[in-house]
């Protein structure tokens, strides 16, 4: 099971920003490629008051602040350049969703997308939409939401395919009171059931419950999603969850279980949050370019 | 509004060591000068039992270690080499003024500042004091002790200007009980009119309260350094206070916001907590390199 | 006193991974040789399910992961190749002693003794054995696991030396009730004379008290030791315990305290915790490049 895609962050709602240009961007696109990676995903257009693209209506609505840099823009330009696929990540306010006021969170992303696909539509390498409001058990409105969000983007887009990556509420979410597998099943059981055609891939992410414990999750988020049409990708998070430094790079052998479970379980893809901070020759973290090259051994083997 | 001047910070009160020599140092002042700046700030010449030159008075009377290097001397060799201002920090017990024993405070700082000014006095570039008990509020004896300080430093030394570099109780200094504006511009009012003439220069730290709150609060302290004669600058933070490591180098579409912000309030100078870690090319964070590259591209754009 | 050991990390308990390779350590292993290092002490061979070995106990009976690259194979014939000595780390359960079932822990790491020494224990650098469960003060059932442990290692391989690497319950352990020194020698009184005979080097851990502090805790350490005809090593922290960042490398100045401390009260040997992360040229920490050059400065110094 090798990485084919990777979130991109660089909103930083908690992972400190690289303060990269265009052109370490690009020298980081080309290192994505080199490493097998045909897929980018956005994780959020913004966040808060921070965008990345000077979206007029976050701009008069939301009071966000105008961006140095037309992020969007160029992570289409070199996601066309180096032949990838890219999902556009919708706006996350912070605040709305969490409040419960899922309808306020719903119409504001509506404009962003509409915004979005007339601005950056025409680009060959957008090809999907992330929605982002990440979720872990049923929890009120946000079925609604992904719904009612994903059928508007796909309308809006013919039919681009949506994705979501929500969270196992497992020992590392939750220490002293994770949620049980039978309990996750029942929960995402009916969220999937609701938002069934509204959403095309599910990508859990892989880090909030043990190692021991993953394999069985995956088999029962494959089977969800299987049962609602959905095809099952594993986000294989690159940052250590078990460190006292909260995130740096995850140790090898940790990923390396991970992938391996991941390949058991005949999931359909793999992608990963994410390659530029944490398994990236470029990181400013120095353990990731060690991450980098121990990936590649793998891979190499792998393809071998 | 561009930086023409930085703290330094080689005493690490909560910022870690980066283990420089006089080479490492000396490269540094370079980049420094390379990027502007003209003016640097010993943020303190010794916290607690820490000191950065071998001051009798504060190994034998508050057992002070040795320092394995005289920072001060090299500081200011390196600043007269470079021809930059240097203000000398003072003496931080870590203590007496945090027990209201401000008297206590007052009587090392003040012996530590004549073994400075004799040992240190006829470098060209010893040109200023940094008072640098860093206040918020009101506080008991702290005003006493900022203006008994100034007025003996400048009678000390013919009167040298004196600088402080406060904080703003807001959000993200008190997340439940931020001071309000009106609270901040009454405290300092008092502060401010019972120090007049012993401060020169008030450059508050902009990095506690929320970006979009931040041009109210530079307008006030403009406002009130005008009122009682001071010069009124800027300490814009270059670290990042939003994220869960404390603390890495600030995203650079904060810095220049702030740095607008500063501008558009027509502040008198601009200063940073500070290049060595957080935007030096040279630092052991390689995001400061990133941050580096994108303030000088800025600060070419406004120079041409 | 200089550095003439370390130990080695790679199990990563609260450190993170560097993600190495053989080339990595190979490198890093000629570091420490030039830096004049002749032991380096694996800190354990295993950590819950986490192990540096195949295992077959461990996999077997704790249901431990299969180890991508077997760690203590390689740092053998590293040690081998760059003539040092190897002590080898036994393994940690993480939870039968911390709940007070010593016996279990004692059972596991017999076997595992015994699996490593049939397996490693032709390789010439195989010199001695670290009993890994570090304690701070008399905890039920530690003593006899020590004492029952060292007897069996020692008995297993012809009486190769044995170490432990306790801690100072201090103000850095316990901030609100620190142990007096007092309280510090009558535990160890009793533990030493309990484990008499089955340990034969004491390294206490320097990190745990103020700077002030340490030369007593020396004194009473090294009586202790020589008590009890034991070796006493002190075990020089470089990473700093002061800071926000847990753990970043120590500044320079505190370490040439330790050090300095360690030589007045004239300690057998000095070993560290550790190079690889924390005063290495090569490690993923550039501060801990500094602290290598700044070490390397005085060691000469020293030296001539």
């Amino acid at each position: 099971m090798l990485i084919t895609g990777t979130f991109l962050d660089e909103i930083s709602h908690d992972i400190p920003h690289q303060n990269w240009g265009e052109k370490e961007w690009d020298r980081d696109f080309a290192a994505m490629k080199s490493a097998g990676i045909d897929t980018v995903i956005l994780i959020r257009c913004g966040h808060k008051r921070f965008i990345t693209f000077p979206s007029k209506y976050l701009m008069d609505n939301e009071a966000c602040f105008c961006p140095p840099l037309d992020l969007v823009e160029l992570f289409l330009t070199l996601a066309d350049k180096y032949d990838m696929t890219f999902y556009f990540g919708l706006y996350d306010s912070g605040k709305y969703w969490h409040r419960k006021e899922c309808e306020k969170e719903l119409t504001i992303s509506k404009f962003v997308a509409e915004e979005a696909w007339k601005k950056y539509g025409h680009h060959k390498s957008f090809k999907g939409w992330y929605l982002n409001c990440e979720i872990t058990r049923l929890q009120v409105g946000m079925t609604g939401l992904y719904r009612d969000l994903g059928n508007f983007v796909k309308d809006l887009s013919g039919n681009l395919p949506t994705m979501i990556s929500p969270f196992i509420c497992g020992v590392k979410c939750m220490p002293d009171n994770p949620v049980s597998t039978a309990e996750h099943e029942h929960d995402w059981d009916i969220i999937l059931s609701e938002i069934k055609g509204a959403v095309d891939i599910l990508a859990f992410q892989d880090g909030h419950c043990d190692y021991d414990e993953l394999p069985e999750y995956l088999e029962i988020n494959r089977d969800l999603a299987r049962r609602y049409g959905m095809q099952s990708w594993t986000n294989c998070e690159t940052f250590d969850r078990d460190m006292p430094i909260k995130f740096l790079p995850i140790k090898w052998e940790k990923m390396r279980l991970k992938l391996e479970a991941a390949r058991k379980a005949q999931l359909d893809k793999a992608i990963t949050f994410e390659f530029s901070h944490f398994m990236s020759p470029n990181s400013m973290y120095q353990s990731a370019h060690g991450l980098f090259d121990r990936y590649m051994e793998y891979r190499q083997e792998l393809l071998s």
